[in-house]
């Protein structure tokens, strides 16, 4: 077994499993795929081959290889796909092949509700620790919209595959370049594809990786549930243990949406109850939410976090599953400082995404509103 | 050199690559790309690198490697770019690297213009022979169409690249699936890229490949070029030499356009003239002309050969150059009889592009016509 030399800090049982699911979905900000199909998946997995293992960034050796498997595509698609299966373990193969069987651990790209428990997944299925830790502390729709990629750190080589027995290998000369050939590959394979990529070193992982996620995303779905269990305020928890301030609150009236290039584009927009009565917000998205528009005044960008909550449940809400009538509270949360540095914010940032704004920190831009928080 | 053990045949002088290209697009009825450009490159390559090589399918060993360089993609693109310096090269190490090292000959995918010479300009720089053959008798618009596909014979592992450095290796489960994936790489890196693949073994290609079409497309290239000095009759010699048949002689009078998943689709009608006065032609073409109807009746479809020749100077027209006013020959040349086959007229055959009609061989059609020919 390739991870025989580190020591496993602890096995997640199906409530931590649920929990990191739903509270990975929270810090997916719409995107990174359905908490409950990610839940299903990875009770399955673990009847079937037992509890993922999950260690530490510290217990990684410096030398030992992780990598990232990551569904690429339309999360829309996972409604009717959701391909954790062979081809999974095919992008897997196709990796650690072309490492000689030198991957000794797991990590996931992104949190949220399906991308977050997809290499728990895996590792339960291979055998493989997972690192409790992203590559984003948040999901993003292109696969270079990583921390590594803050590092200097290699997308490829990457392997695509589908349930067919298809894989492709990227050797690519930049991130970008892995997300514009992984695209199409996704496209072909139906719309959504099992990916594994960003083969890098624990001493790389530990300085280019947002660290702690998978703790934090258990905190927040934990959070969730018990607030519900004990009747309590939902959204006065996820406020506590996200750090993150109540835009808006509202039914959401509008959602436009379209599929373009396999990405879910659209955006929804809110007529304000409660305190918020009178007030209109607008959330636009690709796959994630990422500009937050109150009575045309800017509240909230990428890269920090904008998550819309259903106010009766708690529950976060994917942008696939956005539709009338919904009552929603907006949760800003602020994003990991690595994405706060000048090259942070001109890769992950609004400009990014077309938004001509400058990137201003959710809690400056929310200080002197008098925003309920 | 991987080709020390093989006899090398002969060398092809300047005059020899030009008639190559020029018979080679009469061979790639309307695609395969410009002659033109491919002349000028391989011409580049000669003087750069010397004379490229050819030998005969039976001099590959049996158990040695071949495999074919191609350019995928849209032909109009070539216009701009001619994708056969390193990219090409890159796709060539990416699969002799997988291969370690084993390949020893190169062979033609298609006869075009571009396509059949790009073998000798990598040839040439790499100091490889190329096998008198291809895989198609011709050219068509997707990289499964060859009869390597009637033989079992995989296209993958395929190997595409880009100018940049980038590369992306395809490992599938058909040569449908390695179209469908190449494709849209080949998109990404600018509508056109360079690439490798259909690895087979010397005793595969002679079962499987169409022989001596180098050959053949040298003596239709010289055919031309000889008429032209001595002010013969192109047209006439063009028929001898191709075993073909006259089914129009008119004006183009309209041609209609659309680039459509890196393909050149569209038609050209032409009106009659000479013996062809008062009829009307259609043909349409997905990068090659796939059709040819006179008066409403089908006269020539695939996989049987159908080329535009420029009347007056006996020049082949590829589809991106058809223009208003040309005034053409419409030449129908029988296929090889690989594709005459229940299954090569199911793989390469009308109902492959969505005509629902029957094939019939070109002579049959127009065999009680009274067509002149």
């Amino acid at each position: 077994m390739p991870c025989s030399s580190i020591n496993v800090l602890r096995e997640l049982d199906a409530q931590q499993v649920r929990d990191i699911a739903r509270g990975a979905a929270v810090l997916g900000t719409g995107g990174g795929g359905d908490p409950y199909l990610g839940t299903i998946a990875a009770l399955r997995a673990m009847e079937e081959y037992g509890k993922p293992q999950v260690i530490e960034p510290d217990e990684v050796p410096d030398d030992g290889l992780v990598a990232t498997p990551v569904l690429v595509g339309a999360p829309v698609a996972f409604l009717e796909k959701f391909p954790v299966g062979p081809e999974l373990e095919a992008a897997y193969r196709a990796l650690d092949t072309h490492f000689a069987g030198k991957l000794v651990a797991l990590m996931s790209a992104e949190m949220g509700g399906a991308n977050s428990v997809v290499p728990l997944i895996l590792g339960a299925r291979l055998g493989l620790p997972v690192v409790d830790a992203d590559g984003m502390g948040r999901a993003y729709p292109e696969a270079q919209l990583v921390t590594m990629t803050l590092y200097g750190i290699d997308a490829s080589p990457f392997a695509v595959a589908d349930e067919h027995g298809n894989t492709v290998v990227l050797d690519t000369v930049s991130n970008v370049w892995t997300e514009r050939l992984a695209r199409p590959a996704a496209i072909e394979f139906g719309a959504i594809a099992a990916s594994m990529g960003y083969p890098m070193t624990g001493a790389q992982l530990r300085e280019a990786a947002v660290l702690g996620t998978l703790t934090w995303a258990e905190e927040i779905g934990a959070a969730i549930r018990v607030a519900r269990e004990e009747k309590g305020d939902v959204i006065r928890e996820l406020l506590r243990v996200t750090g993150g301030i109540e835009l808006f609150r509202g039914k959401i009236v509008d959602v436009a949406r379209r599929i373009e290039r396999g990405w879910n584009l659209g955006e929804a927009v809110l007529d304000g109850i409660d305190e918020f009565a009178g007030s209109s917000m607008t959330v636009r998205f690709q796959n994630e939410n990422l500009v937050a528009i109150r009575d045309d005044r800017l509240v909230a960008s990428v890269p920090d976090l904008i998550t819309l909550i259903d106010a009766e449940t708690g529950e976060p809400i994917t942008t696939e599953r956005l539709r009338y009538g919904f009552r929603s509270v907006v949760l800003g949360i602020p994003c990991d400082d690595k994405w706060r540095t000048d090259a942070g914010v001109e890769l992950g940032g609004p400009r990014h995404f077309g938004y001509e704004i400058e990137y201003v920190p959710l809690e400056e831009l929310n200080s002197a509103t008098g925003a309920a928080a």
